[in-house]
């Protein structure tokens, strides 16, 4: 199906604004690891990892995605971190699940999921670039590349042999919707994911918190079939920005990666945050998972403008005094909505602009997103950055999700 | 893997004593249909076989077997059927399931696998030849051959995204061990044999009564993927020659193709029969579903020989007759073992004869059952014909099978 190299990206990539750090290629094994462990949720044998370091090779890490929907702003909390994890230095894998997203809606064409994949290529590219992290160890590999092969299957029939429906279950049980009525493949999904690492060779896999019992099964299994245990990295799950009221089909709900500034600005306004309260809070927690990461990695800082108070800004390098200061209402949520807007235009217009070049990138999306589906579209529009198509937990927990940051539908 | 072509299988089983009855291709419909129903238990949508014969078409029909064990004199049921559908002109498909045999015990070989698939061609070819049917209409097709392709992968993922969990384990009810510590892999082994049908290009699938479950799925799920619906003929479930009571550990339970006339003589001797008794009695059954019809295939008849008592033999051409002399106590055990002894050794003496001409058969039998294994394998030897490897329901419900008549440990 769709293939393209590394060259290729890159060039797709030329007209973004890009400001790689190279520098960070010279850092210290301690930085390294710290800058694999910045904000995660839980880092499963480290050792595998640092033991890669030692050895001097980079840390090849692989993050999927099914290519059901359309990348939105919430795909930035992920992006956060594989951008963390370039800038450290390691190879990132991204799984563009093609299949998994096929089978979500069989009555897709395959043509309109390898557009979508191509699409998701071109909207995760730009958006590493744009946060300013080096690219060069970015690598797409579609689903399709290889879940159809000979060898894979195979191990598809023997994992399904030595793996009981029990533990398949206990593994999914957090990302593959449970009932007697779901389709048998979600049992499948375990099985296959955990082949992926092995498939993907690579010594991490990235998810969000909800992939914990995947990732301590894919931690067991690999083993049974002769293969290699790796490291898993994950992400803490963070709150949409509109807190646990979420809207699939209010097409405000999200930001898209290429809404103008002026569209960023509403949909941020009218995102529900109460004043005081820092838990469960989106704007605090999308500020925390992207805006301060986001900021360190260029060096810089998350500014407040207080002009209207005839104030100083407030300057902020980490989530602490923020929080603080927010729950003393010094920092309101009218003065933290319009610097979160400043901040995520900032971040978008990179993005924007390349997509603004590339005529092929506006052809893809054309056909990606064919105009007459449009409102069917907009209804499809809830992938969070699951792995899993059809997983039927929207929102995640409590409306938490590992990738997910959905704008609201009203204050 | 494994392929060999209909030439070379016709070529290795010439050295059989090969009664070709070539006047069956000029049988009426009512004729083919009629030898078709011989004994069935069910036939489920007969127009679909009814419609092919009208377009002129030989029907295609398959019957699939795990290559796990060593087929033996259980066999001959399902064997008989198949003798008869080939008589009537059908065109018949048997699948070694190879990688089913494979995933049923990942310890063994690919290559012990492949023996043993090339044993199952050799026996079950001989078999068919010795009961004298046309077996220029015979297939074998190994399921490695396209269970591992893209195109036949890529259904099996679409199938178990449509097909529910609690579906796929109803279809399966009868055939796989049903518990929650059970392997995924037995939800997964319906999808395949439903796809099986459609990949065989099959216009009917035989099998077991005990097969009714996934027959009725597989009418279901394959319109669901846009493939047409198939007949269905199932045999009805058979008690073994010992009646309830197996044991896969004694060496006795089971006569193979291969024993020679006086082991046969002896095990069936050992056979439990009650007089009187003709439910449940593993002798009658196998009269009735193998040495009958295969009389009648030869357009001959079952003869019980009385000279002992100075009297004429008991001739039967139908089961009625036998099964009332049985009830009065006029066909003893002591008269019907030894005629069921005579018959059956002298189907097996053609296939034995080839086996002793071929020393290429011989050299594969020694490959695919090595010495060394020898005690490990007649301890594995509890292969019923079944579709399923490790199924776990050894003897099928209450003892019975649909292709597996086991001789007993004791009388």
């Amino acid at each position: 199906m769709v293939s393209a190299t590394t060259d290729e990206r890159l060039a797709s990539a030329a007209d973004a604004k890009l400001t790689v750090t190279d520098g960070k290629a010279s850092l210290s094994k301690d930085e390294q690891l710290a800058l694999i462990r910045v904000n995660l949720a839980e880092f499963m044998n480290p050792e595998i990892i640092e033991k890669v370091i030692d050895e001097g090779r980079h840390p090849r890490i692989y993050w999927g995605t099914a290519t059901t929907g359309r990348p939105h702003c919430g795909y930035l909390v992920p992006g956060l971190k594989i951008g963390q994890l370039l800038a450290a230095g390691c190879h990132v894998v991204i799984l563009l699940a093609d299949i998994h997203a096929f089978l979500d809606n069989l009555k897709s064409s395959v043509e309109l999921v390898e557009y979508r994949a191509k699409y998701y290529r071109w909207a995760i590219t730009n958006m590493l670039e744009a946060l300013g992290v080096p690219t060069e160890k970015l690598e797409f590999v579609l689903g399709s590349s290889y879940q159809k092969s000979p060898a894979y299957i195979m191990d598809v029939y023997k994992l399904a042999s030595v793996v009981s429906e029990h533990d398949a279950k206990k593994a999914g049980a957090e990302i593959v919707k449970q009932s007697d009525n779901a389709p048998l493949s979600g049992l499948l999904y375990p099985i296959l994911q955990v082949l992926d690492e092995e498939y993907l060779k690579v010594d991490a896999q990235f998810g969000g918190l909800d992939q914990r019992k995947l990732f301590t099964a894919a931690k067991e299994w690999l083993p049974k079939l002769g293969y290699k245990e790796r490291a898993h990295i994950m992400n803490p799950m963070v709150p949409g920005l509109q807190g646990s009221k979420m809207s699939s089909s209010d097409p405000d709900s999200k930001i898209d990666l290429l809404d103008p500034p002026e569209v960023v600005t509403r949909k941020i306004k009218k995102a529900e945050a109460a004043p005081k309260v820092t838990e469960g809070n989106g704007l605090i927690a999308f500020t925390e998972f992207v805006l301060l990461p986001a900021a360190s990695l260029r060096g810089g800082d998350f500014r407040v403008n207080r002009d209207r108070d005839g104030l100083e800004p407030l300057i902020y390098t980490d989530i602490a005094q923020l929080r603080a200061d927010y729950e003393n209402d010094v920092l309101t949520p009218q003065l933290l909505k319009p610097a979160i807007s400043t901040a995520l235009n900032a971040i978008l217009a990179p993005i924007q602009a390349a997509y603004q070049a590339s005529s092929e990138w506006q052809e893809i999306t054309t056909k990606a997103y064919p105009a007459e589906d449009k409102k069917k579209k907009q209804k499809k529009v809830k992938d969070k950055g699951s792995r899993y198509p059809g997983a039927g937990k929207e929102g995640g927990q409590d409306g938490k999700t590992d990738g997910a940051v959905d704008t609201p539908p009203q204050q």
